[in-house]
C-alpha cells in the first residue's frame, strides 16, 4: 500500500463565495482516497515587504509556509484579474519562495485550476506556469482545468455543479497522484 | 504654450530603499519641464478582495484611485518577483480597474519601467503589458528600462546613479510627452 | 475629406479554406469607406535565414516587404498553432524587421484578429502583442476579435457567416481607422 | 548498467555559424556518457499548410518528425526573433505536433537552450515553454541556459567558448539525464 499524499490548496480569491474556492472544494471531494487534500486560509497573508521580511515574518505567513513546506504537493486555484495572476495568491507563492534554499517550494509537483471569464482564467494560468520554472514547481501539463465563471456550472455560492468540469477535476486530482509518485522517486 | 502633463508614478515595491523606486524618483528628476511626476504612496492599499470591495472601497484605495483618475498619464516600476509582476503593483492596478466604466484607467499612457536580476525585471513587464490590453492602458513600446538592480547601477538608497540608464529614463520620459500628447487628440 | 488609409492584411493560415484568411475577407468587406484592405499572399515566402538574407532577399520577400513598408496600418490574422503564433506570420514579421532602421513596421498601428480552438486564438495573440513590442508596431487594445474557427461562425469554405462576430470585426475596424489617424498625427 | 538515452537536438536557427546550433555542438561534447545527441537537419522543412499536410507529408518533415518519435528527449535550441520563438523551430514542432494522437512528442522530456540578444533568448524560451504545455512535452525547469550571443562566449564560428557557459550546458545535460529517467519509469 502506498503512502498518502498530503496536498495544499490555495485559491486566488478571497471572497467568500468565490468560483476559484470552489474548484479546490470540487478537488477535495472528488480526490483519489489516497490524496487529502487541506484548503489553506490566506485572508491574513499581508503583502510582501523587504523591509518587514528581514525582521522576521508576519505569524500568518509563517504558518502558509510551514504548511506549504509540509505538502507533498499544491493545487493552485488561479483567479484571473485583468489578464494576469490574482495578487493574492502570487504573493503567497512569493513570500514562500523567500524560505532560505527556497525549500519550501523547490520540487514540489503542481496541479493548477481556475475559473473566469471568457478565457476561462486561462492567460492568468500561463503567467503562473511562468513563475513556476523560477520556483522550480513542476505543474502538471494534463488535464488544464479552465471553467467559466460566469456560467451554469457553478451555483451561487461558488460551488461547482457542472458535471463535466467536474469529472475533469476528479481526472487532474488522479493526474496529480500519478504526476507526485513519479517526481518523488 | 502647452499645458503640464500631470503624471502619477507608482512602484509595485514597498520597501524603503528599493531600486524601482530609485527609478522613479530618477524619472520624476529627469523628466522635461512639462512633465510633473508625483510618487504614489500605496503601502497602506489592501489586497482587493470583492466581499470588501462592495461595502465600499478602504480609504487608502479611494486615495489611490482617485489619483489615478485624475493623472493624465502613468509611470509604473515593475519590479519581478519570481519571473512576474510583484503583486503590489498589480493589485494597484486591479482595485483602479474596479470603476464603474474603467474610467480610472481608460485610455491613459503609461512608461514602464524597472529593475530586477538576470533579466533586468523584464519578464514582469511582458505580463504587464498583457494587464494593459484588458485595462486599456497605453504602454510605450520604446525606449523600454530594464535596469540591472544588483549593480553600480544603483547606491545603497536604491538611487539610479548610472549615466548611461540616466539617460534612458531621460529618453523614455521625454517619449512619454510625445505619445501623451499624440493620445490626447 | 480625409485621405483614404491603405492597409495591408496577412493571414497566418496557407490554407485555402483557412478561417484567419475569412476574417481578413470578413474585415474587408465590412471595413469603413476610407480604409482599404488588400489581402497578401505570404505562400511563397521562404523561412528567414540570415545566410540567405545577406547574399539579397528572395523575390517573394522583397514583395511582402514592400507592400508592408506602404501601408498605413496592418491587420493581421494570427491562427493558433500549439498556444503560439503560426510560424507563417511571424517569419513575415521577422523578414519585414531585417529593414534598415525597421523601416518596413516602424511606429505602424495594427489590428489583430483571429480564430482558433478552445481559447480562440488568444494566446497566440499575446504572444504577437509581445513580438508589437521590439518592432514597434502599435496594436489596437479593443476590440478583441477572438473567434472560435470549429463552430457555426464560418463555414465551410472559412467565411465568417456570424453576425455578431462581424459586428465586432467592423467595430474593429472602425476603431483601426481612428487609432491611425491618431497616430499619424 | 542504465540503457543508453537516445536525444535528438534541434536548433531554430538555419545559419551555418549559429551560435545556437554552437550551444547544440557544446551539449553534444560535455553531455554524459550515456546520452548520446544527433543534431537534425531541419533546413529543407517546408513551413506548415494544413493543405499539403492532408496529402501526405512531404519527405522532410516525414524523417524529422521520426527522429522525434525516436528519441527519449529533445534539446532545444531556441533563438530569439523579435522577442518570440524562431519560426523554423516553432514549424517542427507543429509539424510534430500533428502525428495521430500526438505519439512523436507526447510526454518527452526536454531540455531548453538558446543564445540571444540583450535577453540572451529567455522571451522566446519562455514562449516556448507555453508551447510544451499543449504537446505535453516536459521542459527542465534547470538549469536555464540563457547565452549572450553577441560576447565572447562565441567564436566566429559559432563554438561556445565560454567556460562559464560550458559549464552550465554541462550541468544541463546531467539534469537531463536524471530528468528523463525520472520521467520513464
Amino acid at each position: 500500500m502506498r503512502a498518502e499524499l498530503n496536498v495544499l490548496g490555495i485559491s486566488g480569491s478571497l471572497r467568500k463565495k468565490s468560483t476559484n474556492t470552489g474548484l479546490l472544494r470540487a478537488a477535495l471531494q472528488l480526490a483519489p482516497a489516497d490524496l487529502k487534500i487541506e484548503i489553506a486560509d490566506i485572508a491574513e497573508v499581508p503583502l510582501y515587504n523587504a523591509d518587514i521580511a528581514t525582521q522576521g515574518k508576519p505569524p500568518a505567513v509563517e504558518r502558509i509556509v510551514a504548511k506549504i513546506a509540509a505538502a507533498d504537493a499544491l493545487v493552485l486555484a488561479c483567479p484571473e484579474y485583468n489578464y494576469s495572476i490574482a495578487p493574492a495568491l502570487k504573493n503567497v507563492l512569493d513570500w514562500a519562495s523567500r524560505e532560505p534554499g527556497n525549500k519550501a517550494l523547490d520540487g514540489k509537483p503542481v496541479a493548477i485550476l481556475g475559473a473566469g471569464g471568457r478565457m476561462a482564467s486561462s492567460r492568468a494560468q500561463y503567467h503562473l506556469r511562468q513563475v513556476c520554472v523560477f520556483v522550480n514547481l513542476h505543474p502538471l501539463n494534463k488535464p488544464e482545468v479552465c471553467a467559466h465563471a460566469n456560467s451554469d456550472s457553478f451555483d451561487g455560492d461558488g460551488n461547482l455543479v457542472d458535471d463535466k468540469v467536474r469529472q475533469l477535476v476528479a481526472d487532474q486530482m488522479r493526474a496529480l497522484v500519478d504526476w507526485t509518485r513519479r517526481l518523488q522517486i
